[in-house]
């Protein structure tokens, strides 16, 4: 049997790490890294860390190279179906040629990856046979609430997670929203009365982190925002939208 | 200054334990352990394997005992918030009496602090001086669906985290509901058309694992609920409902 390991590697920070993925990367043969393009470099070069920090020799590396999909693109569902099935390729070719039986094969995943993350459905139409484990990371999530120092969730309420695709469709669903795969900055679609907790690049030293009233901080935001992404390239933020005097 | 480090210590696995919270636990000079009872002997004891593991002598540890609150009573909010300013008079006692200037006290959460934990809220009414930071940790929400190799949100699409009393009362609120502290088996509430993903004692040796539609598996959970909370003496359950065709 072939067994691939799909491991959480937190948002950015080696220390998000758990022991349990530590000793995943260490229980591989071979890993499977996807490169994204350049524009991601900094993320690629975690995982390069990471399998050098964990791995134990002799391991192999094996490098594809995939651009990510336009995440502008207006029938975004249709999109990432289409990179889904080209993904469930690279993974087959993966098990079938590189794998070899009773191998170990690992992919190392950004954040958790049960968040926001295609992996999973692209093995499910792999149809090589295999047996896998997933090991659950720090998520964004986490990792946002950590640096705000406040909770998620409030007392016995909901949170909704979303994406900004959808909040600017759908406006707050909630008093309390977390959002993600925001490219434009739609929290001042949410409407009055949220508080904001922003951040971007959480867990790497080019962390920023802004919070208070939606309407006192959006410019501040979005000036943070365009001037890091033209500065790096790329940007990855996540927010917290809560009402401030919330219904019951 | 005193420094107070609030550190995710994930849901039962030792190895659930990241490395940056290994080395805030290797950071802290006093520990606080609030002893919640007998019945949650194995949630204590992990706390203290992970002091004995990680913690760099000299420290102490300071144990308190604070039986849990009823989560059964009926005014469940009102009994929260007084049992939230009962935590904040013995954090506070613990920064007042037990942490010296430039020192570092430590509280470890269960799982992620951002994720149904009173500890933040309970801090935000300490009067007494002192910074503090919050240090991620898997949730039991990526415990869960990394046991069932299945993402917690799909493509384009929202989650929503509640809880089993809300369920009970609102029914699922979304295509994808995620249920935390649901003593009463709650999912057969969110109607016809759902599949569950059900995990108790995730990441402990204890743990179980049911799934498949609601209205096959439902009396499958209720029994395996039941024989083991009385078998041990308490548990830790929780959910993901996934519509089998959802709307779009
Ligand atoms: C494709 S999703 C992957 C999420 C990932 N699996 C996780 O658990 O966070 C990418 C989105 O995650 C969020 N994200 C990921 N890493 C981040 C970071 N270091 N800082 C801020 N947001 C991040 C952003 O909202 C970004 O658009
Ligand atoms: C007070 S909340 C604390 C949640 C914790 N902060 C987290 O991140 O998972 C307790 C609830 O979390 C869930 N939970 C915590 N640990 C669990 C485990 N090991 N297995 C299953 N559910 C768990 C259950 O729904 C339980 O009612």
């Amino acid at each position: 049997m072939k067994r691939l390991l799909i491991i959480g590697i937190g948002t950015g920070d080696p220390d998000h790490l758990t022991f349990q993925a530590a000793k995943a990367i260490a229980a591989a043969d071979v890993f499977l890294i996807v490169d994204k393009g350049e524009a991601k470099h900094d993320l690629a070069r975690l995982r390069h860390d990471l399998i050098e920090a964990h791995g134990r020799p002799p391991y192999r590396v094996v490098e594809v190279r995939d651009p990510e999909r336009d995440r502008t693109a207006p029938a975004y569902t249709a999109a990432v179906e289409d990179w889904r099935s080209h993904r469930a390729r690279i993974y087959e070719s993966f098990i079938t040629d590189e794998l070899a039986d009773g191998q170990t094969g690992a992919l190392l995943v950004w954040g958790d990856p049960g968040v926001y993350d295609s992996t999973l459905a692209a093995l499910e139409e792999v149809e090589a046979e295999f047996a896998h484990e997933v090991v659950p990371g720090i998520s964004s999530i986490s990792a946002l609430t950590a640096r705000h120092r406040v909770a998620l969730t409030r007392v016995g309420r909901p949170v909704h997670i979303t994406t900004g695709r959808r909040l600017a469709a759908e406006g707050a669903t909630a008093d309390d929203v977390l959002v993600m795969l925001d490219a434009a900055c739609s929290f001042t679609e949410a409407g009055a009365g949220f508080h904001i907790y922003w951040g971007a690049y959480l867990g790497t030293p080019d962390e920023i982190l802004i919070s208070g009233p939606v309407d006192e901080v959006a410019d501040r935001i979005r000036g943070a925002r365009a001037e890091a992404r033209a500065r790096k390239g790329w940007i990855m933020d996540t927010y917290l939208l809560r009402r401030t005097s919330p219904g019951s």
